[in-house]
């Protein structure tokens, strides 16, 4: 199923599949900030999802389709990050075994957040083959259906729920602004769009640190020989194989964006939106004010998340 | 004005009268913090109410309750917190001039925020005495109506509005928890429980640096001679004499918190419920964990208020 390229029914099926386990979010608005940026900011508060991020989204429609017999098995993924704490919470939720591999060196606080949910975690090194080698032996010895944080038929379509109900609760934007890292969520946020608001541009946010969509879209092919520098923590993967197909045919747009913009935007969110958003996120603000013209007089729908913040220090006190 | 009483049918008055200005902040839930608690948490989001507080709710029913001629001469008051901020919106919306008596000392962006919707600053020594006494020398001057922070019937009422609005979007509470400092959110949710809420109990968090509330309730008149020191900047004034008379009718409880439990408490709304919450209304939160027993299993109210937050610095870190 993961090669597979989901299309725009499947976020229907999802939002389906997920209903009653991933919570409805609220849509927020601010004055100040819609006269900051010149047109109507549309919020999507996946940080109030459950986990802190739409990750659960993707993460409950992956489990909910397999079937019971591969349910039995459990699932397994390499993540350190709000994606394999959503799976956790997920797969708790439907009473199975989730396997998380993590690599030395990841923070601690994350690491306890996906075992209070239950999940087993597996050490590694931190390299991307030591992820995957881990990952398939975990495979191997449990039968555990892999889950992949972003380049998965199932989590893409479970992502793209957020633009969806979005678009239920408050209309049809002109124009959806996500961030992207691996494309989970920018690629099924263009099958979300597709099915349901085909008038609806789709731009992507993406840190200066780690830009291989916008090297990938502009070359027409996946360029992903990067070393990731950003404190978008949640942008550093790679662009997806799926992803990228997916993004390609939707005409997607990127606006790269420097990590000083990012921390600025994130300080608004907090000082004015009043809501505790994650860089990783923010950044979708940051593009939108970043180049005025382009959202001028839109209505601009933006998807947060807020899973991986750090109270211990504020970064733009760094 | 002032001296009378509100009662019960002001609080419903009010909202009619401030519907289409002030906003309806919707209520969140966390599963998270039910769990700690012990109990459902019923958080109505003020923070995110225009201004960053409740008290645009007061604000606004005083200045919309002027008659033409009253409204003409403007309105006054001296407050450096939320409820200046606050009565400088409310008087932009009717178009009206508004003069807000300040301290030496205030802090600036607290001051910025006030001018940015339009109001005058005085300026004036920092003692209560010369706050009154410029307050009455630009009354006098500019015949502009006194709109006292707390204690004023008009105030009083507005702020009930915000336990109405969470009663009618969630079903009434078993008990609200608020904060209390000079008594207008605290009086005016023991009214509006009065009118839709009758069985609904009121238990008022109080710092323990600024516990004159619970003085006064204890020993059955007024007792304000003290010196604030707390963390709660919007807690600090002595509880006025209507909203003493309003919370002793009412038999309101009191949980007296610690600044250590308040900023605990902050921490955990910015963490977990991912809202950028000041510690005058964290100290809520606090109360309810402080007291388990007390609210075990029950449904509990809480507002919130976002609006003197100081993003320079976190106060679990000094």
């Amino acid at each position: 199923m993961p090669a597979a390229l989901p299309v725009a029914d499947d976020v229907l099926a999802a939002a389906t599949r997920i209903a009653g386990h991933a919570d409805l979010t609220p849509v927020l608005r601010s004055r100040t900030l819609d006269a900051m940026a010149g047109c109507q900011l549309l919020f999507k508060a996946e940080h109030l999802q459950r986990g802190g991020a739409f990750k659960f989204r993707g993460a409950c429609n992956a489990v909910w389709s397999l079937s019971e017999a591969e349910a039995a098995h459990g699932v397994v993924t390499h993540s350190s990050g709000n994606h394999g704490a959503a799976l956790a919470l997920a797969a708790r939720g439907r009473g199975i075994a989730c396997h998380v591999v993590v690599p030395e060196g990841a923070v601690a606080a994350k690491l306890a957040n996906i075992q209070r949910h239950g999940a087993t975690l597996w050490r590694c090194e931190a390299t991307q083959a030591a992820r995957e080698a881990t990952c398939a032996q975990v495979q191997q010895a449990t039968g555990a259906q892999l889950v992949h944080p972003y380049a998965d038929a199932r989590v893409i379509a479970g992502q793209g729920t957020a633009a969806l109900e979005l678009a239920g609760q408050a209309g049809a934007p002109d124009v959806m602004v996500v961030p992207v890292g691996g494309g989970g969520l920018a690629a099924g946020t263009a099958l979300a769009l597709a099915a349901v608001a085909p008038d609806c541009g789709l731009v992507l946010a993406e840190p200066a640190g780690a830009a291989d969509t916008a090297r990938s879209l502009a070359a027409g092919e996946r360029r992903i020989d990067f070393v990731p520098d950003t404190v978008c923590d949640g942008l550093r993967g790679a662009l997806g194989a799926p992803n990228f197909e997916l993004l390609r045919a939707a005409g997607a747009g990127v606006v790269v964006v420097d990590d000083d913009a990012t921390i600025a935007a994130m300080r608004l969110a907090w000082q004015v939106l009043k809501q505790v958003v994650e860089p990783s996120s923010a950044i979708a603000l940051a593009a939108v004010l970043a180049e005025p013209a382009r959202f001028a007089g839109k209505r601009v729908g933006l998807v947060l998340s807020g899973g991986n913040v750090d109270l211990e220090a504020l970064p733009w006190r760094a």
